[in-house]
């Protein structure tokens, strides 16, 4: 199970007094709350103009709540738990399946778990699985990344 | 061979002046070139501090030939393409390799090609294959996306 060493296993040794090592098992996390604000500023950066985002009739008539996030703008925290552990990481790959809408204001958790590093030359390509969590623990968006890192040392961020 | 066809079957029948029913096969296609300001607008708004889109030592000493844009940036080309032909379509999953660095100032094809139709009560769960092309052909990223959209009939955009 996933989810339990999400809340039990998190980054043992990870302060800012100590340099810590990426290892398989390690988790990564942060946690954002997109404002209706974001949603606006990334769709007209995107021209991504699906109604489901500012049409709350439309939305409903859809079946959700209330207008959603864009997934892809929920799933930029991958890359951004990624970089900012690790500047310089360059993207290969990433999955994403959209499991429940993501609605604005609602606080989601980014986890990020090595899953396996690989030395190659001088770099390390490493994958990750890829969640988001609700506030209350449920999963939204399930997936996978690699990325090639520089190094494996931790940037505190 | 995918790319041959990406030229030989442009959406026949597709004008401003009929009606055009998804049907797989077809292809739905958008290009855009990301300026500067994109990606700095993108990176402010999903706190993406990777060097790799700001500097371009870094980006040089990591072998590229200049800075890049953000992959998860240039792969909203998809949704915006699934989005603007049918409003109100739900995101499923996206798979995305990135194959090739995109640089700034480079003019993208995104390609969405539909792959598999299938009925589920009165919507349609349709697959599509997508892909980025650089203007001389060249593959920047591969993958796979499925979306629930509430008709096959196509949005003139």
């Amino acid at each position: 199970m996933w989810v339990p060493r999400l809340f039990g296993n998190l980054m043992r040794g990870y302060s800012s007094s100590s340099t810590m090592v990426l290892e398989k098992g390690h988790l990564l996390k942060l946690s954002r709350t997109f404002s209706e604000s974001d949603v606006t500023q990334y769709s007209k950066l995107s021209f991504d103009s699906n109604p489901l985002h500012f049409d709350a009739v439309c939305a409903r008539d859809a079946g959700f709540e209330d207008r959603i996030v864009p997934g892809m703008l929920v799933a930029s925290l991958f890359p951004r738990i990624i970089a900012s552990h690790f500047p310089g990481a360059i993207y290969v790959s990433q999955t994403l399946q959209f499991k429940l809408p993501v609605y604005i204001e609602e606080e989601i958790k980014g986890v990020v778990q090595a899953t396996n590093i690989r030395l190659i030359k001088n770099k390390y390509l490493a994958k990750f699985e890829t969640k988001c969590f609700k506030d209350n623990g449920v999963l939204v968006i399930d997936g996978e990344a690699s990325a090639i890192l520089p190094t494996l040392t931790i940037e505190h961020v």
